[in-house]
């Protein structure tokens, strides 16, 4: 049995499900190795024999966030663009320019072969002479803002993540987007799920139709890329401006067929029943939703598919229309919130300035926004029996705040509350 | 002559006023002891004694930033406010609760009264072997949370931020907190331009008409806080449910006497010719200014006011009436960007955050932006002629940042991309 650590004199947000929001005054929590052992009011911690206590001094405990949608791993950024776009140019002349989500794919294919010809080098007897000068140039510029990435997450109390692929538009880079995924999960302190962002972008010399992209895509790609990273979820863009609902069926059915999770970036900018769509595949969630529709709402309700918002994308694009939060309150469908770090819509970096978003643009409640970076987020990922709450059994995944209520996480704005974050029972 | 530091392989956006914006790559700063001796293209270095290399890889530097506008110092926080909003209280509901701005006087009110009492018992024998535990009452939690907000600043490489009086409505009180400010600036490595925010909030039960109260202050407040402080600046809240253009009169006219810079809160929420007040009276700036109109802003380019536009409290308090930068633009008044942290409408603690709204929401250029931060705030508190630009003689007040392109940092939402914070010649 390992040792335990106890955090006395906090102050717990448990956000258990059909818990109480309000939080525990007075309380501890103990750590058993990666678990949690105990959580409760001081007066009736049990008699153990404690190895460590730390004294909280009344700050607020949460469970670690839980960024559920990102697209985190990608090459270059997108600063360009922006700044072309403030000055008044067009999408056809940043088009022209090498702008969009092609120059993200381009970027990401010149990375691939850049690191390929680093791996073929690394195994050539020379460069074992040459050991550091080789990983010098296997830690690039891109790959070095991209580990800062998750760094920014982590430094303000993120100890899961989802990540999506998507940049690539062959099995190779896909596969290469996934594995730099993990990758992360082994060289930092967080847990990282991964979904492969299937049906995203088509090349433009795909020389197909949409339909017969998704067909390829079945036929081709999914089977090679699963058996080379093992990806927790398939997703699928489904809106006017990339695949209808009826071509992403064969991938739906294909990923029911693995038993991954799915997930649908469903009607963003147009109702094309994407929430309808999610529901009916039994979608773990269904994630943007600005012109969702009633009807998709109660089918996500009743199958249980989490609605994903995404607040910095509407911001970042300036959409006006916001999602159905009241429908979805009606409805009884549950509400995770996420940063959906992208370099072309959302190059958001912060989960707490998402809620605040989820807040101030959308209108949620300051315990929808927490227990949607939460135990939603959880739900949304289907890891809520491990993570999300604090709950004895459930992970020693902690984030500790200078604060001393919760409202505080979600109306500060842009500064850092985290006082020590606890991934796996170790603090960082 | 002390030791000479030199930034190597830097790549510099100086911000001086009239240079390019486009960034100078393969150059080079030296910084002798607080200040900057040259700065170039790597290629023109003087031959000189150099104690110190910094290679920065390309990364950029640019002046340390300057935020032309806050309230940082106050007491209590206004989170439960924001929640009951979110849970749909009425401004009556939360005013009866206690909410609202007179909130954070009583708050100020409180914690003065607090430090009056332990700074009367530290002066007593018995304190003295005591001198631990009176310390420690001395930093309350919200002197720990005012601190936190300021290293928050510093940590995305704030050099120079201006304070705000205004929670107090006794010459008491606004001494208290202005000498909180200055103590800021002796115990953190950043400057702090201190405002008298004296026409502010009236007191419940003043008995006396807003003119009358502007008087007062005139008569009995001005004096002995400019004695005890020795204030940068009077600044005036010019609003329909504040204090109007005339009734304001008296309190410029001082301000002008005393030879003080002014600064005015215009136009935010409705036109009372805020701007036109502020280029008449010559103010150093005029701020916010969502409903500044056409002769106000070719006033203020005349009378070289600058305008502050604070996109912080546009978002929070959900304006949707944009300051007029184009009208701006038009006539060449010059724009600085600043966080306007406060409690009430803008808890924003990343001025870098201030910068990307002021893009995505106000449509500024990312040069607009970036001079907004930096020489242009500079300008706002009549500093240019030390901070705000690289430039030899300047301060050796530097931000170094972990990007290529100075567009990366107004695109960023919510990440931190400092590498490294130089300030008065010293690194953090």
């Amino acid at each position: 049995m390992p040792p335990l650590i106890a955090l006395r004199n906090a102050t717990v947000c448990t956000m258990a499900a059909g818990s109480e929001f309000e939080p525990l005054a007075h309380a501890a929590i103990v750590i058993e190795g990666e678990d949690i052992f105990w959580v409760g009011a001081e007066r009736e911690l049990p008699h153990l024999e404690i190895a460590q206590e730390v004294d909280c001094r009344g700050r607020l405990v949460t469970p670690g966030l839980i960024d559920c949608h990102t697209h985190l791993v990608y090459d270059g950024n997108r600063a360009h663009e922006f700044e072309m776009r403030l000055a008044g140019a067009t999408y056809e002349e940043i088009a022209r320019a090498g702008g969009g989500i092609l120059s993200s794919v381009a970027a990401t294919e010149t990375e691939y072969t850049l690191q390929q010809d680093v791996a073929n080098d690394l195994s050539c007897a020379i460069c074992e002479t040459q050991g550091d000068a080789a990983r010098e140039r296997v830690s690039t510029p891109n790959r070095r803002a991209e580990e800062k990435r998750f760094r920014d997450l982590i430094a303000q109390g993120v100890t899961t993540v989802e990540v999506k692929s998507g940049y690539g538009t062959r099995a190779e880079t896909e596969t290469f987007l996934l594995a730099r995924a993990a990758e992360m999960a082994n060289v930092l302190p967080l847990d990282v799920y991964r979904t492969y962002l299937a049906a995203h972008v088509m090349p433009p010399d795909a020389g197909m139709s949409r339909a017969e992209w998704v067909q390829h895509l079945v036929d081709d790609d999914v089977d090679r890329v699963y058996a080379d990273t093992g990806f927790d979820a398939i997703d699928m863009f489904c809106e006017g401006i990339a695949f209808q609902p009826d071509e992403l069926e064969p991938l739906l059915q294909k990923a029911t067929e693995l038993g991954v999770d799915i997930r649908i970036h469903a009607d963003q900018l147009s109702d094309l029943n994407g929430a309808k769509l999610a529901a009916d595949w039994h979608a773990a969630s269904a994630d943007h939703l600005e012109y969702t529709n009633e009807t998709g709402a109660a089918a996500m309700a009743a199958a249980g598919t989490v609605a994903v918002l995404l607040p910095g994308a509407f911001y970042f694009i300036r959409e006006t229309v916001k999602p159905p939060v009241d429908v979805f309150r009606k409805h009884g469908v549950q509400m995770a919130v996420a940063t959906d770090h992208n370099p072309g819509t959302s190059p958001l970096n912060s989960l707490l300035l998402a809620a605040n978003m989820a807040a101030t643009l959308f209108g949620l409640t300051v315990e929808e926004c927490l227990r949607g970076i939460t135990i939603n987020a959880a739900k949304a990922l289907r890891r809520d029996g491990c993570v999300g709450s604090i709950e004895p059994g459930k992970r020693a995944d902690l984030a500790i705040w200078d604060v001393l209520a919760p409202a505080e996480l979600v109306y500060n704005i842009g500064g850092n509350p985290l006082w020590q974050r606890i991934y796996r029972g170790q603090f960082d």
